[in-house]
């Protein structure tokens, strides 16, 4: 027996009892006359005391000691005189009688607490001892406690939970997909999958009715700042609904969810439609913990000789409250964002109320007080705020301006991490018009349905059906999303037609999950959520890699343990591969 | 909405509501005046009756209708005339008002219910059509409801479920790892775990004390009948503890699914040496459903000038019961038995025990009746028993008993499935000597601890030193095993040292968790059950493939949607690989 209490639960109540305990060595505090030692496992931290009574023998063992040796002690506990309320364990200390050493430790390389003195890239390379500070394993307990909830939930729900597989198959337009050489059957592969989704609607075919899976997936793409080659989704899948009852369910399940994690109750959750997410916010994932509500000025604000604005196919801005005082650097500071290529706006135009509710802009040449007051009207600005317009084609001013709200949120203190506004964003447009390919792409899937009464226009002005599809949104952050899939095999082929398919086209790349609806589709839905990202949200982190045990950097490494590596010769032989030298990319 | 009600929801109490139900069409009996419908879904089967009231625009509906069809329909509840006690639904059936075909159907190519026409092939193919069969989908279903069980059970106690990279490193001696050629860095692979070690490991190191998962490994060995490319294991792992500890934690997990699942408490498991188990079985997993324990006849049977026994090295028998009657036909046929070459003995010696306690044996040219009552005392046989007896090399001559026994037990029927008596095995040798290489393997891992006792045969004779390692064993199944792991690196260098590693070749393929060792490893111990297993047994499956949603055939082929298959020359491109064409196997 290592132990038999941990180093988080004794207690008062524990006063003269005789525990083993068996942790880390956290602190040594050698006083002289007393050493402390303060002793961690994942539980707490208990004090240990040694004393003028503790033996001679006992205290030269304290000598070999360092920080994150690993130890076993008997004691008796006993009261502290002087107590630490900050800890549960604080009113008590552990008198040792018996210390053995269980394993000594090299010094480590960042100090194991919280405020480390540990840089990124040491942290990501000594991940094992990272994980040892608290804070970041209470990252991987919210996970584990998240997962628990959701599955407790589903399962209530008659859900089945049902394992895909991981090796499946690779599909020709996959080119981001991972392979999997074959060894049993030479030069072919497998794939990894970027979800289980033919897997999940063959689910609905076989009349499982209601499917989910906390699963692993994987994305051989370029990595942007919060994305990770392999991630983990809550995949969900029901049959005979509609929208409205696959939005009830997640909704009732994020619901469940925040009231169990941060015991908040966020009401029910708005539902925006796409075409008014862009217009209003001009973004398909709004951040809607505040307002500052886009204003098309477009056809208000032309015509007074200021060349940019005439010019413009649209100009659109936002009212920031109280912004007013900001001074010119701050407005300059502005105008170097919004201008930069990641948000791509040529300009910025500002106008600050006044006190009196005069209004002093960036283009006072061109506009009267009087022209002005119409701006103050549209934007019910009031004295000390400030409005901010952006102006140019009109997705690039939408997506610029919608970048710069996000900004002023931050900047006025709008943004609370633990005030979470959730929503649901519908009606997104089914096909996207490729010019260069002169042809309509799937905005999500080709198995994603139309909204209903949009169906006539497939033929008619196909890029205004609307797609029976749905994200969930918090703050800002697109947690998941899915759709209504078709189910009826003439409106799949009419979608490929649209698509530009031809019946063989089509038959190659979907005949399969064609095939399998020719037994029996019953009509289906699902989703998928980001659990990741759904995590570090309710975590109050902004990257998903503090939410994974051992995630991989920017380049798709492992850093800890340096992986992917080369591989034997005999292996390669063996799997009837060559390399390829890579082509230098100067 | 598509329905209100389940095809498995109404009873009696319904009686003169109007539900919507949503189904697929069982079958069709037209009767003339009346029409039956059965319509089912995941949770049951309804009937749906038409009359001499329904309309006839109703009943032309009907004519379109074929099994498996998806249709909607509305109606009332009544009480049957000629009621059906075998389902749920059996008092009622439903008076069809309206019916809405969702989807046609062509005609499946076998018959979906529990005696289906369709073989084990053409199933697989249509492995969505052969899950919608109540007995392949309860198997799934009993796997999410032990998934639910052992995580509820693992979570209660302390136990963080945390995700493991699927994406790790390649290791230099695991020839047999699937890998996974990284896009991002050309020439350089991953590795699909064979199972998580290594990171569970770490998670210790970590401080994280007890960590689960039901997680997805790989192997990617050429698959006997019962193995998968993919499978499922229970990974546990936990600090502070012994052997005792692991054995009580899982113990207790393996008697709750018990009880949860069958209503059964199979009892406190008892504990087998691996040598004991080698000698009264014949096999590390024995099958203690009953009893024919081994009899080593070695020294008491030989001298009687058959030549056999008197060269043997090894003279083993079983007594079974009852099997006195066996014809000379079946005899003979057990003896084909054992020597077919998967069994390997050369032959198999029997003697009857007759109701006046003679004996009629296969040798009784050479032993006489008084010599053969010695037999009858050694085996404790009873008049109308039968004794075999093998002989020859010893690890041959068990092996070959071992399988004759579990024969035996089936013949006497002493096998039944829901019979259960697990037991853990203990005490494993640590090293196995290789008489090519000279020199010891590891025979679990070489992080598996020695028992304590046994440290210092180390030095002296190492091929008797014990395993601190154990397995858990249902029925003659392994279903999962463990050790106690070294944290000690001098004990871990000696063992390096016994194992014939030089140091570089210890750090080049250990060093990482060696490195990772360092920085205060506490004592840790662990198991992985295998899961498919598991819930094949619950389910009184023969095989794990039964379990899976969508299994491999025994090339690793997915039939059903042909992986793995060819990819194309860009995506080999891209990825810095060609193709070797595979030498010819003839």
């Amino acid at each position: 027996m290592y132990r038999n209490y941990t180093c988080g639960e004794l207690r008062l109540a524990h006063v003269g009892q005789e525990p083993v305990l068996a942790g880390w060595v956290q602190t040594i505090r050698n006083l002289g006359a007393m050493t402390f030692i303060d002793i961690r496992d994942r539980y707490g931290i208990t004090q240990l005391v040694a004393d003028e009574n503790t033996s001679v023998e006992l205290k030269e063992q304290f000598d070999k000691l360092g920080r994150e040796y690993v130890i076993q002690v008997k004691g008796v506990v006993r009261e502290r005189s002087s107590k630490n309320t900050k800890i549960p364990t604080g009113e008590i200390e552990v008198d040792i009688e018996e210390l053995t050493i269980l394993n000594k430790a090299v010094l480590p390389p960042f100090t194991i607490q919280d405020d480390t003195d540990g840089g990124d890239e040491l942290r990501m390379k000594f991940r094992y001892l990272d994980l040892r500070r608290e804070v970041v394993r209470k990252n991987l307990e919210l996970r584990a406690r998240m997962a628990h909830i959701i599955r407790n939930y589903l399962d209530e729900l008659q859900f089945i939970e049902t394992e895909t597989p991981v090796l499946m198959k690779s599909t020709p337009e996959g080119a981001r997909d991972f392979v999997v050489p074959s060894r049993m059957n030479p030069n072919q592969f497998y794939a990894l999958p970027q979800s289980p989704q033919i897997f999940k609607q063959l689910l609905m075919v076989a009349g499982f009715d209601r499917y989910y899976q906390i699963v692993k997936c994987f994305r051989d793409e370029d990595l942007r700042a919060d994305r990770q080659p392999e991630f983990t989704q809550i995949d969900c899948e029901m049959s005979f609904v509609e929208q409205e009852d696959v939005l009830n369910m997640f909704e009732g399940l994020a619901r469940h969810m925040f009231k169990q994690i941060k015991g908040i109750d966020p009401g029910e959750f708005p539902r925006m439609t796409w075409a008014d997410a862009m217009e209003n916010y001009g973004s398909d994932k709004p951040d809607i913990r505040f307002g500052m509500k886009f204003k098309n000025l477009t056809e208000v604000i032309k015509g007074k000789d200021f060349k940019v604005f005439d010019e413009a196919e649209y100009i659109v801005g936002i009212c920031a409250p109280g912004c007013g005082e900001y001074t010119r650097k701050q407005l300059d500071a502005l105008t170097e964002f919004v201008k930069r290529p990641q948000v791509g706006a040529k300009g910025l135009v500002y106008a600050k109320v006044n006190d009196d509710g005069t209004v002093k802009s960036s283009v006072d040449k061109f506009y009267s007080q009087e022209e002005l007051a119409k701006w103050v009207a549209i934007f019910e600005a009031k004295p000390g705020d400030l409005m901010l317009i952006i102006s140019g084609e009109r997705t690039r001013a939408l997506s610029a301006l919608s970048v710069l709200r996000l900004e002023m949120g931050r900047q006025c203190g709008l943004t609370d991490k633990e005030n979470f506004k959730p929503l649901w964003v519908i009606d997104f447009p089914l096909l996207e018009w490729d010019e260069d390919s002169a042809r309509f792409y799937a905005m999500h899937h080709p198995f994603t349905a139309p909204i209903p009464a949009d169906i006539p226009l497939l033929d008619s002005d196909a890029g205004k059906v609307r797609a029976n599809a749905y994200d969930l949104v918090i703050n800002g952050v697109e947690i998941g999303g899915g759709s209504v899939r078709i189910h009826d095999s003439e409106l799949q082929a009419k979608m490929f037609k649209t698509l530009g398919f031809t019946k063989q086209e089509a038959e190659n790349q979907f005949g399969f999950l064609m095939e399998a609806f020719k037994y029996g589709a019953p009509p289906h839905a699902g989703i998928a959520l980001g659990f990741d990202r759904l995590v570090s949200m309710l975590a109050g982190l902004d990257s998903i890699r503090d939410v994974i045990a051992f995630p991989k950097n920017n380049s798709g490494r492992d850093v800890m343990n340096d992986a992917p590596s080369e591989i034997a010769q005999a292996q390669l032989d063996e799997l009837c591969l060559s390399l390829v030298t890579p082509k230098s990319k100067g």
